[in-house]
């Protein structure tokens, strides 16, 4: 079952491969996801999450990585034949046991007016420029605080999967940070606002052989460092959360309590979308959630993709009168959006 | 090879099981190991890592955790002949996948005038105390820093393992700070001085599907919260160090660089140490690591024990004259020490 309330937009998918031209002629647009959203002017922007691929040889399996000694791109090639590599789905190669990505990240700004017909600024926003980088910068949040958006992001590397942390004025010039927090960990969205004198945030470390994908709350003084953290959710057994969850867009504050929006994967590796409301004052407490996905895979474009049966958001836009845009990533290949109110979204996450 | 500067002490192993009673009559003590070490007044207190289990049942093997609800240890247990259960060595069982622990460890003191004959606290110093310490508290390092002993500790849970901090002025009253890493983290040690203008520690981000287990810098302004994170050593493919790599005791400060005593664990999880000289003012950068292992398993209390063919610092004494006293867990189940100096040490962190 899922909720109904969420309305997808007719205009869906808003983003595709086809939208935007490769950053190399010998390259192609694999997918454009995950966009982080955030109205700036008279316009909203989605930083996008565009990977893009080389083609297969005709023996080998070809992947892109950013070469920090050269500041390059460079190939690397596995035999297709060789039997220590593996490949379990669309996202990667598995070598001996480690793996590389089929695409390389970068995140781009698409610009709408209307928020239904969006156009790729020419030139990526960020692109993979450090070790930590190298096989790529993945899944923005953008928090506006203080006059500054701060960008978090996902930084992948045969150095770990973790979170750097960027920020802009204008979204033409970028400032790097470098990383916030240590591997294992994605899925990092900063508040809005100071809570009890500090900065926070969500984060999401790794299952291991001990824990299972869980969303934690860190506290901090200056953005930079992270500390006191907690678990705040964790999977719950025989649902459709069951797998992992993670955090999506920066929580929205309303009367009731913080308001997000995060994602959910059952054991079918399903990836759907569930509302949460956590304590004002204590945001590291949840007060409820959605005992329902608020949004789960059923259009062709969710369904079917890079990777399919999947929804995953990390970009919200609030109106003026309530209205509530979630974007989201569909089938780990394009971008979509759907439409609700802030109202709608809490009576969601209180089950009411 | 070894090198063989270093001394084994005649009385070695100096602490066992053997040395104390368990907390409650139903258990017994599995494992007294990985000291963390410091000179407090006129003696050597070693923070001890002691392990505690329940004897197994009939028809089931049976495990010990805290139950944060009630505040009292409990029993876990699974039946011997149910085949989702799989115990790959003493360390611990793995049911479905997920792992608890065959021993609950706390962390006591044991005190030496001569810092050869050791005598354990009657009381624990850290017991498990809250849902991040459910399977218990493991593997101190202890650093000084303006007057007061700051304590990192593995907090193991099933929300993850990492790293707690607590601290103390006398070694019998204890404050504890929370968590200061996000799972899967371990190995953190202090420096002992700012450099740099900010406090800063080793730490040890565990292995994923992209990166093998390294040897992690990170940044503070309060020792609570903690950012710009870089990695510093990874581990060396077809050596003795090529699975895993995490720091020891806080570094040494030399006039050639900070000098440290690491672990590393080879393809067939065989943990020797190795010693590493960095930069003293940007300590993230290697100057120099040891190519052969420092201290490698070979006495028949490092060859056999919970886990076979380990030695595992993380407690180092300094004498006046430059003598360096290395407390190890052996065995991972018995404490003991070798002797030399910081001179031997540094030479062989430089190869020469």
């Amino acid at each position: 079952m899922e909720l109904t309330f969420l309305k997808r937009f007719d205009e869906n998918p808003l983003l595709t491969p086809a939208d935007l031209s490769p950053t190399r002629d010998d390259l192609h647009v694999a997918c454009t996801l995950n966009p982080a959203a955030v109205r700036f002017g008279d316009e909203i922007l989605l930083l996008v999450r565009v990977g893009e691929a080389i083609a297969a040889e005709a023996d080998y399996v070809a992947y892109l990585y950013f070469d920090a000694e050269t500041g390059q791109l460079d190939v690397g090639r596995y035999r297709k034949d060789d039997p220590n590599l593996h490949c379990p789905d669309g996202r990667g190669y598995y070598y001996r046991g480690r793996m590389v990505l089929s695409s390389m990240s970068h995140l781009r700004v698409a610009r709408s007016k209307d928020g239904l017909r969006f156009t790729f600024d020419p030139a990526p926003a960020i692109f993979p420029a450090n070790a930590y980088e190298a096989f790529g910068c993945e899944d923005a949040r953008i928090t506006f605080i203080d006059g500054r958006y701060y960008i978090t992001y996902t930084a992948v590397s045969d150095r770990g999967v973790t979170v750097a942390l960027a920020s802009t004025s204008d979204f033409v010039t970028y400032e790097r940070h470098g990383l916030v927090f240590p591997p294992y960990q994605k899925d990092v969205a900063i508040f809005p606002e100071k809570v009890r004198g500090q900065y926070l945030c969500r984060h999401r470390p790794y299952q291991s052989e001990f824990n299972p994908a869980s969303i934690w709350t860190a506290y901090s003084p200056d953005l930079h460092c992270w500390g006191y953290h907690e678990m705040t959710l964790a999977p719950k057994s025989d649902t459709w959360q069951e797998q992992r969850v993670g955090c999506g867009a920066p929580p929205i504050k309303t009367p009731r309590g913080w308001l997000e929006i995060y994602h959910a994967a059952d054991r079918n590796h399903r990836y759907c979308l569930g509302a949460m409301l956590s304590d004002l004052e204590h945001p590291e407490r949840i007060i409820s959630t959605s005992d329902e996905p608020v949004l789960q895979p059923q259009a062709n474009y969710e369904l079917e993709g890079v990777f399919n049966n999947c929804v995953f958001s990390n970009g919200l836009v609030v109106d003026n009168d309530g209205g509530l845009t979630v974007f989201y990533g569909a089938g780990d290949q394009v971008c979509a959006a759907a439409k609700t109110t802030v109202e709608e979204m809490t009576s969601a996450a209180m089950n009411k």
